[in-house]
């Protein structure tokens, strides 16, 4: 009743509870919460009632194709605060929401017991009691009903004040009662919320990013076919994802050549992400990768090896984009008919048409640009990463990825939009499954643990799930062209262990490619993005172990799964990065700390919240390296560690509580 | 488009602006922001769009009776954050929400400064332009749409790339365009949030609690005529509004005697909250206070004395109220057939009978309390005190308070509800004007900065405003007990000053009246709850001189009559509170220093932030004691206080910035 009109506009019902400040709720409802499949959601509401009676609170939930709720009892916390969880089993949509109470039956236990402590007759209350046993009975099924009749005859017959009190009092009883309260006057909180439920690889995966036409052994350019041929050493790795920039047909008039040049000499390939010439546009694919045969195959052989291809979606065209003859109305057109190409002025793009996302007929602009997911769908893709998505309409991407994923929830959306964060959010917020982020530059321990300390609480984490990319081919960061090898293992250390998603573009990454075109640049030195590169894998450089040991790591520890048990830990040295993650079972708890120089040997002392783990300050604890196999005796909460960024940047330390002594020994008794 | 149900279910529009995060909303906008006539509301919202567009956006008011938006531009800040405010200037219901939208002339402008910057040819861009002004003149009125024909012609024709340049980026026409953006495709903000603007009464005033029947200069009880006389007393002292207890009938059956006494002696007045008897209920006069024409008539000349009566309503019965004979369904009836009393198990108070607002008939009972409201409102009463509105349901209020205040804006209902800290803000949420909170539990410097830093910030301040009341006659706080007459000057000096609201229940406060009923109690001894006391005016520890100067000093200095602008500084001594108050214009700057400690001296330095104040570091300025009339030459951040309770604990001091110099006189140059 927010705005009465009429005299005597009453509330529809005479309600006493209130419900407020429900969590998670993110925009007042207006966006779903995101979870994988497996996973908990914690619920907690202000509940409350005029005066001082007990309440009773169900925290309700259901999958969108169940019609019914399922009812979780709510506990009472402190300060009005009460919470409920549940698991949700499916992928898809989820709803919850809240309903609350006053609870007759409870407050007359609660005073009764009050009455009997101070010795008063409780011959009327008791009559109050049988009253509301009785209007329960009629609630509950045959058995129990027959049991509270009993129950209430016998306090009605029972003369002697105490020994009815006693009676009334009967804890097994009270069990059934509080399955029967009355709800007539419940509160329903007046939103049902919503949750988004992915796939595990929607919580953690390692993504690989290739591009297939480096991949020929000889000379040529690379195929799909060739493609294949890396995916047992892609898969040798750990790697989950493979992702390949755009394989469609690429523009040919004002194509760029090696280095972003705006000349292309004869032969030279152009950007995968200039789409569309004669050849075919997004729905096809470039004819010197193969055939949508070969790519279907790709895919096919790729899931053989446990691994999921992910294709980039750039909606923007090559000028010779079969669409812009097609579909002129979808672009811009200057004043002298010609179509408007790409521009931040003063810079101009000349190789790339945006679409006109506000033109007269958007909305066969827009179903077009979903039929292309929906194409790529169909040939067996389920990950998507999409490039630049805060360049177009939030509203469309809400309308699409939500269509995309009511027909298929299992889709993965990786957002590529590094701009400002309330615009990342968004695209959050309306359906991206992840989102790449500001890790590249985060350095210091400072910016490392602010930033992630933001990012893995509610309310960010219970929308936006991050990806940690310490490369792309766009972005070679300074830290990385700093010093060779050290600088690589550090970022790869840190993107493995604080992301439960990260990927790497390679092979540039393992053979710690660190050229910049040019000073304070962070475009790579003749840019797989413009030619066709060949990659020494033999190369000492070549990071391919320690990557495989880190995603096998991955692999064995779920607290390296989620980000949920994220922490980080104070170290006496403003070099050391220490934190932990633990699993939401807390069975499985990993250490991390990391030498952010890489330079110079950095030693410090780490300090432990021994409380939190569980740990006895007097006892003797392993912490067990697993990228070495190395075991250190710890104890207390203050212990020493020494990096060498030379010979390794950092220690993933898995925590063993169990270390033999003497009482293990047979004979000690 | 939250949970699109059908294929191609399109947003209706292709809206591109976001606008999240608005502030002030309460709940979502589930409930009103509170403002009082002639403040301000600043609205921040983070608004964005898609790519690098500039957007434009506008804050829309209006008081509910009017039927047009009035626009305000807002102001983009930072981080996406944008700004506009408001005044309100009529009590009642305002509504205000937002609309944005991408602004392609103002992007147009922009980008054309860039490539004139970087000598583009711009013949196409210019014509662009054209467009955009030709558009934009349909829009205009007659004189302004010649303006701009004329312009987009002189533009069409002007050859020269670089003066056709110079001739588009006219400031004079943009400001022109400004006014006629292209808003088809405008997102309007979701929600029409409300403010309810109160009287400035409720933003800023000084109560004095009385009890009417302890007026009479001889034995006799007083009554409302006696009450007159006290007037000139209560005006002098620079009261704004005399609170009554409640004034009705009081019931006979278990009147409890002297000390809360189970037993009444005969002769004895009984409790002015046990309401009823046959005399009359809730709508009736006691009839030893006089006459309802008597009640008119005080009112009346307390309004002379630019005094409004508050009147308390305490919603419960004394077991002989009409009511319980004449709506017995109104009260819970127990198995014997009795009506069932208050009870606090094991505690019963047999004196009073609280209404089941639970019952079949609870329609019926809530129309007939809200036309007790009315009821004193035809009597010229604007202005209420609840008594314990926490124990009926939030429902009721939001309904009766809604309804009264629709009719009658300009009401007051200050909240007594001393409970847990939600159920408070709920009740001002749903529309009590002002509440009562934890100030007189609030004694250390810790305390007192912690609990003030947090209600008056938002979302607090938004919607809750306080009312200090050191004492009350159901609290003597231990503090007060502890010690003598500065204990009470201590307690004084800060809700005058720390609170644009406070009262205090005289003459007991006045009089420094500090003995408990008991050890530990917060009972007076003797409580004119349960007796007529004769208080002696002339005793030499009256506090009328000081509670005089210091309601002078608050109608004196705008600063002291809002809460916005609180802050507290740091001290170097853990007994010395320091804080200030800045009026909305920044004209009145108040600091107050307070010696919590009634027992000694204490002393210490003050720090001050001088650039807030923009006071230079080098010069002197002059802190002016309103208390004292001394001033205090200071100068720079740190300066010294010296505080003796015995004498008066605390500074009021006014910032005065000038301190002549030499260069004042007239022969100095």
């Amino acid at each position: 009743m927010t705005d009465p009109k009429g005299e005597n506009a009453f509330p529809t019902a005479n309600c006493r509870a209130a419900i407020e400040n429900v969590t998670p709720e993110i925009d007042g409802g207006q966006f779903a919460v995101k979870r994988t499949i497996g996973e908990r959601i914690v619920v907690e509401a202000d509940i409350f009632a005029d005066g001082h009676d007990v309440l009773g609170a169900v925290l309700k939930f259901r999958a969108e194709s169940e019609s019914n709720w399922t009812e979780i009892p709510m506990e009472f916390l402190v300060n009005d605060r009460w919470r409920g969880e549940f698991t949700v089993t499916t992928i898809g949509v989820y709803f919850y929401t809240i309903e609350a109470w006053v609870d007759h039956f409870k407050s007359w236990r609660r005073d009764l017991k009050k009455r009997l402590d101070a010795d008063q007759d409780v011959a009327a209350d008791i009559l109050v009691g049988v009253e509301l046993i009785e209007n329960a009975a009629k609630m509950a099924n045959a058995a129990e009903t027959e049991k509270m009749k009993a129950w209430a005859n016998a306090l009605r017959g029972e003369k002697d004040s105490k020994s009815a009190g006693a009676l009334a009092l009967d804890s097994e009883m009270a069990e059934v009662m509080v399955c029967y309260p009355d709800r007539r006057f419940a509160t329903a909180y007046d939103k049902e919320l919503r949750v988004t439920v992915d796939p595990a690889l929607a919580r953690s995966g390692a993504w690989y990013e290739l591009f297939p036409r480096s991949t020929a052994v000889a000379g040529a350019h690379g195929t799909f076919k060739d493609c294949e041929a890396q995916l047992p050493r892609i898969a040798r790795m750990g790697f989950d994802i493979l992702y390949l920039p755009p394989i469609h047909p690429i523009g040919k008039s004002f194509r760029k050549g090696k280095n972003n040049h705006r000349i292309c000499q004869p032969g030279e390939p152009g950007s995968p992400w200039a789409i569309g010439s004669s050849e075919g546009g997004h729905k096809a694919i470039h004819p010197e990768l193969g055939t949508l045969e070969d790519f279907r195959r790709l895919v096919e052989n790729a899931r053989g090896h446990k691994i999921e291809i992910a294709l980039d979606i750039a909606f923007q065209c090559a000028p010779d984009h079969p669409y812009i003859k097609e579909h002129p109305e979808w672009f811009l057109k200057r004043p002298d008919g010609s179509i408007q190409y790409a521009e931040n002025p003063p810079k101009k793009y000349e190789d790339i048409v945006p679409f006109n996302f506000e033109c007269e007929d958007w909305r066969g602009l827009w179903s077009e640009l979903k039929s292309v997911f929906e194409f790529w769908i169909e040939q067996g893709v389920k990950v998507f990463r999409v490039d630049n998505p805060h360049t177009k309409p939030f509203a469309f991407w809400e309308w699409c990825l939500g269509e995309l994923k009511r027909k298929n929830p299992e889709l993965i959306f990786l957002s590529e939009a590094f701009t400002r964060p309330k615009m990342m959010y968004r695209l959050a917020k309306l359906g991206f499954t992840q989102s790449y982020n500001y890790f590249p530059w985060r350095n210091s321990k400072a910016e490392l643990t602010e930033y992630f300390t933001e990012i893995t609480r509610p309310p960010l984490s219970d929308f936006m799930r991050y990806n940690l990319w310490p490369n792309t081919p766009d972005i070679l960061t300074q830290f990385l062209q700093s010093d060779g090898r050290e600088a690589f293992m550090i970022r790869l250390i840190l993107a493995v262990t604080l992301g439960a998603n990260y990927g790497i573009y390679g092979p540039a990454f393992e053979l710690c490619e660190n050229a910049p075109r040019e000073p304070d640049s962070e475009e790579y030195l003749n840019s797989e993005k413009y030619e066709i590169r060949r990659w020494d894998l033999a190369a000492p450089q070549n990071l391919e172990g320690l990557t495989t040991r880190l995603n096998q790591i991955r692999r064995e520890n779920s607290a390296l799964q989620s980000n949920n048990g994220l922490k980080f830990h104070p170290t006496d040295n403003e070099q050391l990065l220490a934190f932990s993650k633990t699993s939401d079972d807390k069975s499985n708890i990993i250490f991390v700390v990391v030498n952010l120089n890489p330079h110079y040997t950095h030693s410090g002392w780490l300090d432990l919240p021994l409380e939190e783990f569980e740990l006895e300050p007097s006892r003797t604890f392993q912490m067990h390296d697993l990228l070495t196999d190395t075991r250190f005796f710890w104890s207390g909460r203050r212990n020493y560690v020494e990096l060498n960024p030379h010979r390794l940047p950092g220690h993933i330390l898995r925590l063993r509580r169990y270390t033999r002594t003497e009482h293990d020994f047979d004979y000690f008794l």
